[in-house]
């Protein structure tokens, strides 16, 4: 694991983890965290517009294999924590599935990995080996739009990583363009999905602590040359 | 303004804002970037999850005043900048003119204040006195989820500020229970977002830099009992 990291011990020094740290807190909920095990998870909500958004969720839920990773829903979302791969790998999946010809569709979703409020509990590590849903993944070729907003946390030096970040989108033909709070990028859900992942990858290699918030869309009907 | 912050000067120090620094990067386009003003800013996407969803969010549109903000929409979002209150007064608003019996609906948001790859410009700081859709706001008295993460950044001493988010909650009577990567708590539309102000309030106090990101949903058919 990276630095400043050991099970049950506040992060010390320049961490500022916003979802709920405060491991040394006995009065908080998340009092006495945190974790070694290399736990990423994502936390997202499907959004099919359309009356018929109830079958299509379910639907797509039968056809996503989420056996690598565990999972919770509620009311207002679905966590999948485990191996990041795995992770990545089930949402894509799920939002491929999901997709429908001429639905209007968006993924609102955040990767996390790192937090000192974190447990080493709730979590799926136990599998090798190819993903899933790695086929169904590929065949992804619909055109989708999406931003991001990526917070590496806890690092004074993280400005050649956001750099990295930037590039990486450009190599990738995702023609980053800078918005207010974000970066936009557009491409096949299969490339953006495949771009998070090495996001997240990059991330690992330098933070202890990231949070990468991202949104999704395809088949949107505004017509942005107007 | 708070510490740290002069126009065009990298945030020096232990900020970790993922939204795009690298003031001092000539290679990316956000650099030379910063300033002193004490711009808000949130961008959201709303979703009806219904086929009607366009006329709901151009109804909606139609019936909000967002005059004492800057704005603009892509097909991914819509930002609103300028004075937090009236930021916030027409988010909550746009959410509640949009709200309609029996349809399920989420609003995804990000506030935003302090990021160093900020600019002075896209914003609205003239205006004074009540907000404009204050009377809009006070009768959403509907029944909502919510759920929230929270980022301040750039400090190394943030525990307490956390919990007075946490304790605020519980004093407003909404419910806040800890979820991976997240709190999630219940109440109104109307108090809500008026604990939303409230949290980027606190924050101001103290952060040069936060990040507030939020999910409100109306109308779930979820049944969480079962």
């Amino acid at each position: 694991m990276t630095e400043g990291q050991t099970s049950n011990v506040p992060f010390e020094g320049v961490d500022s983890c916003g979802c709920g740290c405060g491991c040394n807190r006995e009065d908080l909920p998340w009092s006495g965290r945190g974790t070694d095990l290399p736990i990423t998870g994502c936390r997202f909500s499907l959004y099919p517009m359309t009356d018929d958004f109830v079958s299509i969720i379910l639907g797509a839920l039968d056809k996503t294999d989420a056996s690598f990773v565990w999972s919770q829903s509620d009311a207002l979302s679905t966590v999948y924590r485990g191996k990041r791969e795995y992770v990545i790998d089930a949402v894509a999946a799920l939002f491929a599935n999901a997709w429908r010809d001429g639905v209007h569709m968006a993924l609102e979703g955040q990767v996390s990995r790192g937090c000192p409020g974190d447990v080493s509990g709730d979590s799926v590590l136990s599998c090798e080996g190819e993903a899933p849903n790695a086929a169904t993944v590929e065949a992804a070729t619909q055109p989708a739009l999406a931003k991001l907003s990526l917070y590496p946390l806890g690092v004074e030096d993280y400005i050649d990583d956001i750099a990295k970040v930037w590039y990486l989108a450009e190599e990738r033909g995702l023609n980053p363009t800078s918005i207010h709070y974000a970066t936009r990028i557009e491409g096949s859900i299969r490339d953006i999905f495949t771009y998070f992942n090495d996001v997240c990858a990059l991330m690992e290699q330098t933070v202890s602590h990231y949070v990468l918030h991202f949104t999704i869309n395809v088949n949107s009907p505004t017509d942005e040359e107007e």
